[in-house]
């Protein structure tokens, strides 16, 4: 494909990471974004690329949150790139993306993920992406307008890709070894071009898609911290929030394709590791019984419930 | 090969975790080991098997010790296990061992892990296990006393056994996406029994060996809590403490094939996550420069020394 669309997916990335820094640091009004620009010539496994690692450490309602952007091409395409695509392998390709993980302070809030990409290699294509949400004291009523935003968010596009990107997105994230769901689920999609199956797209559509996911989450994710910052929490529910916090460490170190693809190739480690909660405790058994009862059924039994038919203000 | 030795090594395996438990606990005066006895019927990928998990939690000394014992058997090998030895698969077999990982409060003590393990599989059986430091601020009479015990450990059996076990432990508990070691090392060995290149060792100084190891581990690690425990720290120690700390979790969910095996082959979680730190901080960037310069080079330059030759009381 020639260089304009990936030009406008770029500036649009670009803007969008200041728009998101913006927007958290003036939900959080103390902290502020540290901004680190990198740029790198072709490693051993011949990546080149550049980007900027931004990070809020230490705010009144984020602990801490990463917005990372990243441009990244090589000469020859990573195996890990082209299980999918093995006609693809060999090819030069351009990879460029926005990551986003929120971790607040009151446990009332629920950390965020959010995630657009756009990959390219010659003629071919395709987008990825989406958000999940995760809860360490659950409300329904949060998971609702997570769910109804996520719908929103794939609504003009196709009917069958809320679905099937809600579906994508509760298989993804589960921790098999702990049989739960690493939250309340959201929306994750890949592969998505002119030629995908169910959903195929033209470029334009897709792209339009990737804003709307990224509109779509921070006009949920927003409307959930403000409900819930201010809220009163004690001891006890910060060390169930820092114990929770573990499983998100397992899911990142031990399952997720990113993060392990990342350090396996090189990639600056710090940044991919933004992602990690800023404190986190492990202990041998659960502290909370009590507020187990109350979270653990959305990531177990409750995961396959219609959150859209649900009546919430 | 007939059950009595292999009864002999479980009989001495026991013994060991309750000795282990018995001198943490006489260390750290306050804390005391849950133990949590478990057994299991053959699991989908046919494991069944007994141990006990014993974790002390929020000691004086201790903020997290784990000694975890397991003897586990099988129907069939899992590929995982016969990768190196593609000749057994399928055969039924037993595997048993004790996995120790300490956390101690005070940052001045260093981090420390001990695995002992055997296999066996008909006629064909090995041990393997071994011993290794994770200092958060490194005290250079430290890593020679540990070293003196890896290598005293080793001594009676075979000249090549130290320098061997030394070169796999460095090898294996390094980060490759820090470009840090783990720590500053140890031993450790793997498909150790009488066919073993260059060191092998009948079935009697195989066990003779793992019961050395253990030894001196516990006689090597307990001298320097004893010298350590009671060394004065402050806020930004512990800050600096918490932080190394992440590394440790790293390694062993990204890198740490016990960890990984055990998680995917449906293990029991908790108990193999005992080897979490109790409190882990991550930051972007380290937070303490002047500690980093004292510690990283034992992680890096330093890793080569000859420990044994320099002179310490």
């Amino acid at each position: 494909m020639n260089e304009a669309p990936t030009q406008s997916v770029h500036r649009y990335l670009v803007a969008l990471q200041e728009e998101l820094c913006r927007a958290f640091e003036a939900e959080d009004a103390t902290g502020q974004f540290l901004k680190d620009a990198w740029e790198r010539n072709g490693n051993d496994a011949g990546l080149a690329g550049h980007g900027t690692t931004a990070v809020l450490e230490g705010g009144a309602v984020f602990e801490r949150a990463g917005v990372a952007l990243s441009d990244v091409n090589g000469a020859k395409m990573p195996p890990a790139a082209t299980a999918r695509n093995p006609h693809l392998a060999g090819r030069s390709f351009r990879a460029m993306g926005l990551s986003v993980v929120t971790h607040p302070r009151n446990p009332c809030v629920p950390t965020s993920h959010l995630n657009v990409r756009f990959f390219s290699a010659g003629d071919v294509w395709w987008f990825g992406g989406g958000f999940d949400l995760t809860p360490y004291l659950a409300f329904e009523e949060d998971v609702v307008l997570w769910h109804r935003a996520a719908a929103a968010a794939c609504q003009p596009f196709n009917a069958a890709l809320y679905p099937l990107a809600r579906r994508s997105c509760d298989e993804y994230f589960f921790l098999r070894h702990r049989g739960e769901a690493r939250g309340v689920g959201g929306i994750f999609y890949d592969d998505l071009n002119a030629e995908a199956a169910e959903i195929g797209m033209p470029w334009e559509q897709c792209f339009a898609f990737m804003q709307s996911v990224a509109a779509h989450y921070r006009q949920a994710y927003l409307a959930i911290v403000r409900r819930r910052c201010h809220a009163a929490y004690g001891e006890r529910e910060r060390a169930y929030q820092l114990y929770r916090r573990g499983r998100y460490v397992e899911f990142n170190l031990v399952l997720d394709r990113g993060t392990l693809f990342g350090l396996q190739s090189g990639g600056r480690t710090d940044a991919i590791l933004m992602s990690m909660p800023p404190a986190v405790h492990w202990s041998y058994r659960s502290p909370d019984a009590e507020l187990d009862a109350r979270l653990l059924p959305y990531l177990t039994t409750l995961r396959g419930r219609d959150w859209l038919m649900l009546s919430h203000p």
